[in-house]
């Protein structure tokens, strides 16, 4: 081997294998599609509901959603976590945490909440916070850590509003890309 | 080119372009400077609040900070984002979360919130968590993710408090530095 | 030296030094125990209560946890950080944030909080989220962040409830450990 190509050879190995720069490529390293089922308290609903409203404005109440787009409302919730669209398939886990709603002249939320996987093919926890821009079809929020298979995985989670009844029932379609993955 | 050079030169390369140990440099990547607004609500300007107390300890109301440094106010906002320190600045997005007051001997808080820019500059979400000792003049929380043009971000945000007005505004300036830049 | 044993050695050095596939290995670059004491405000421990339930769901108050496993509590907190188990220890920080309960079937709760570090050993904060279930020995939550001597850090956080008095105090034992680090 000439010195010529072993040099051409050996800066492609280093080149593709490193980021010399500090930045690093948009290529998904694992892929989870999930949906998460949210019933709201609301007075009549207390045996099926698996969220709660346990903050509200000044002059709310705690089982009717606020005037001004909710805004100032805090929901707690233990939702069911499924592989397709059905509220009664099997769940595989839980997503819990809070939103909060916190705009008065459109519908966002704030949210912060965890995936607890307890499945044959999933254990673990993935750990997300962001903006919901509720009206928005699909919106993007960070996926900022994970526990047992998702170790220290960090991605991006895509939510869509997959269909929702009045005040009480919503449900949500979770695209999650991880870009770090660790063995 | 003879072998030692050769051998010199790759080593070089390698070294200054991957972390053997794991340990990263402290060089930024990227540098935003941003201010935001934030008006309390306290039950006389609804038409100009941009936040509002949603939790509150027993026998404190959600108008009035609570005693004690507001120990156990919980309050919500989306306050606009300006380029510059002046509040009638074309906003260039939302700040959008929560603040929570924790402290009874102190004034400090505990910030989760996200920013929502939408500008011809940036678009795009940053997700920032973290303590905030109020009296202390430049606080540091952590950038935690990002989206869009901040795909999958990290950083340090430093904040300080650039002005405020009784218990009704304040306006925070914030120095982000990402210290991990995606493509 | 002949060309296939520096192609070896080069190979071993590049492989050793980057991570061709993204993925990364599961070794501590730093470790740290730590306890806290969150003592809860109810109705009667106002001197030495470090927590206080600011948000309930409809129909609870806010000195008595609620029912239903404390389904709807929202808990803010400053909690002392010390060494060991004693409570007396001198305090080497304090443990901010919220923890909230987010199950009506078990005892869970959702974390986020911040360690503010400030002794001879150590300078900055460290920002953890997550589940906790805390009938659970071990629960492990992510460190999403962190600044000072944390700078930028990573990692996963293994807590244990350590001890507990009825319901108004817990110790918690943390055993942090950084996966990412950074100078």
């Amino acid at each position: 081997m000439k010195s010529p190509t072993l040099f051409i050879f050996l800066f492609f190995l280093v080149s593709s294998s490193a980021h010399p720069t500090g930045k690093k490529q948009r290529s998904p390293c694992k892929n989870l599609v999930l949906f998460f089922h949210d019933v709201l308290y609301n007075g009549k609903n207390a045996a099926n509901a698996t969220a709660a409203i346990v903050g509200a404005p000044e002059g709310a109440n705690r089982t009717i959603l606020a005037d001004h787009f909710r805004f100032g409302n805090v929901a707690v919730f233990d939702d069911p976590i499924t592989l397709d669209n059905n509220f009664h398939s099997t769940p595989v886990g839980r997503a819990q945490g809070m939103y909060i709603y916190d705009t008065k002249n459109t519908l966002t939320a704030w949210l912060g909440f965890t995936f607890v996987l307890n499945s044959t093919q999933h254990q673990g926890t993935i750990n997300f916070i962001g903006a919901d821009p509720i009206v928005v079809k699909s919106r993007d929020i960070s996926v900022v850590g994970g526990t047992g298979d998702f170790f220290m995985h960090r991605g991006i989670a895509s939510i869509m509003t997959d269909s929702y009844e009045g005040d009480v029932y919503f449900r949500l379609r979770v695209d999650i890309k991880f870009y770090e993955c660790w063995q």
